[in-house]
């Protein structure tokens, strides 16, 4: 077998390893933040009467403005929202390089405040753009002012805010992202992927959308919706910004079967999303017991627990695979990440933690 | 609303427009050389189970190395591939592009022999590289030491083969293939996104793959397979090749309904592939007609016949139009494109066209 440097791979591409988190078959997979709930029986029958409607032509080629799939979505936001507004694609990746590719890629830069989602950088990197890490305060938080600083002088040409934050669950506020907007020439996309997860009477970032054609909203139907198998991403936008990303996606990149499967689950939006506040008090006990524990959980308005404290990282992440339980080592010096799973995964992840013993 | 010029568009877009055969509800679309055979009712019935099976964990993400899928193609493919040598994506569009991500990219070249498949250029140019057109003799033919030459001279870091060719129905030999592969020092790509529908007896390039490990070899399951709106494209090639696009795409590329639906369509080939003798059949019956009506069809070993002799294209596209047929004018002076549809289909574009009246 030959090597991959005797391949005429670009050269940017050398010595780099695919991005992968671990595919580990443990009965506790609390490492990559999906839901662990499954869709409920009976959405996920509803889902198969749709996919079955959509096989009956399956040889011809699907919509390619996934027209009713865009309306969906568009009712499921609110806002106003209409479906001239809305974008999707096979992920919040896809819709995110999409985005990359209309208004970064070569020559151009995308800034994001670190440590923030760690697809950004690559994502980035991907489209032959250039990357600059902005830092946080203590804590993760930015203050309006800082934030605006920091984007005025990097100048770059899109910049991803993520709120609730991944890795930190910190939350973002609509100020911030309003001075961040003020200050940028260019693109401001806020990832809410987490947003479901954020106290109710929270505002999104969706109310900010009028009057500001630079700024967009993206969404993903693998957390709260429990839909991560499925690969659907979307955005919300002005439809200028829209018709900007049809300029770059391949033609028909959304398939049949996955626009049937998200319009399905979107009509089920309550029952979905009913797993929602079961999955907020499990995040909210393993705050409150890492913390009694010994350990610094940080304030988290996902789905998900970033958490200090830990003196060995590789040796924890270690220890609870052992025990069955798989999360997420982010890199980030002293902290692991876990995801908030069912009572009987949160309460193994929990018995397995303290069985090794406290922080020292 | 705004305009594309008042939002910060990367400037090689400036003034495109999106890639777009119409989307016209006409009662015979012969225009995108679907397959217009709908999936059998029982290949239906079995992609719908293993679709049932994939929604149980379906808010798990997939399997990122989808290895049950490439298996799957492996054993299709025959030649004695095995799953380490396929790769795949939403559409070859997809998996050219990952090709073109690893290999090509900013300030590199990507060659073709023109007219050729009309998105080469498009994925090309969407992911920063530069777009070479080579030329063909009489009738679109390449004589293995021309293609050879032009390949030499322009020294591209890709090549991409169209065989049979897209949009003329060209086959190309393997003494072209190997020709070119030879005098390039770059990826040569071969695309049999129509093999299926060539003559049985006629060697694919897979028989070319062992010991050559910048060839690689993609197919779809949108032609033969009836699968257009599954979004299905894969490849053969050197299991280290494989890696390089392990590097690019994006993580969880394919669903869990994509992996499911392309297992299941894949265990019933010979079922799903029982139709392709049929549409030969139309193929052979439209150029003989063609021919008799006064038109010059070119030889095809495709699912879609191109055919010269047409005065003014625009004309005559806008008067099947009319008669409710839709086929597709690719650009090429005095000439049209129709795909072989079911035989009431065929019927109908024939009956259409004889109606216009024949060329002077």
């Amino acid at each position: 077998m030959i090597s991959l440097d005797e391949l005429p791979l670009r050269d940017d591409l050398r010595g780099l390893t695919p991005y992968g988190a671990p595919q580990a078959p443990l009965p506790v997979a609390l490492n990559v933040n999906e839901n662990t709930h499954p869709v409920p029986d009976e959405v996920a029958s509803d889902v198969l009467d749709e996919i079955a409607v959509a096989l009956r032509d399956i040889n011809r080629y699907p919509d390619r403005e996934f027209t009713a799939l865009r309306e969906g979505f568009a009712a499921y936001l609110g806002h106003g929202l209409t479906a001239g507004q809305i974008w999707a694609g096979n992920g919040s990746n896809e819709v995110l390089q999409h985005i990359l590719q209309a208004f970064a890629g070569p020559g151009r830069t995308v800034f994001g405040f670190a440590p923030t989602y760690s697809m950004y950088p690559l994502l980035t990197q991907g489209t032959g753009a250039h990357w600059i890490a902005g830092s946080r305060d203590d804590d993760y938080e930015i203050s309006a002012d800082d934030a605006a600083a920091q984007v005025a002088a990097a100048d770059p040409d899109v910049v991803l805010l993520c709120t609730p934050n991944n890795p930190t669950g910190t939350p973002l506020s609509l100020e911030v992202i309003e001075a961040v907007y003020e200050a940028a020439r260019g693109i401001v996309v806020v990832d809410e992927a987490y947003h479901e997860f954020a106290p109710r009477d929270s505002a999104s970032a969706l109310t900010l959308l009028e009057g500001r054609p630079r700024l967009a909203i993206s969404r993903t139907m693998s957390k709260a919706f429990a839909f991560a198998g499925a690969r659907v991403g979307y955005l919300a936008a002005d439809p200028t910004f829209i018709d900007a990303l049809r300029l770059v996606r391949l033609p028909y990149h959304l398939s049949a079967l996955t626009q049937a499967a998200a319009v399905a689950a979107l009509r089920n939006a309550s029952t979905m999303l009913a797993m929602v506040d079961e999955i907020v008090e499990q995040r909210d006990r393993i705050s409150a017991t890492l913390e009694a524990l010994g350990y610094a959980p940080h304030e988290s308005w996902s789905n998900f627990v970033l958490f200090g404290g830990v003196d060995d990282p590789q040796f924890t992440w270690q220890a609870l695979y052992d025990r069955g339980v798989l999360v997420r080592d982010v890199g980030i010096p002293g902290h692991l990440r876990v995801t908030a799973g069912t009572e009987t995964e949160t309460t193994a992840f929990l018995e397995a933690l303290a069985s090794i013993g406290s922080p020292s």
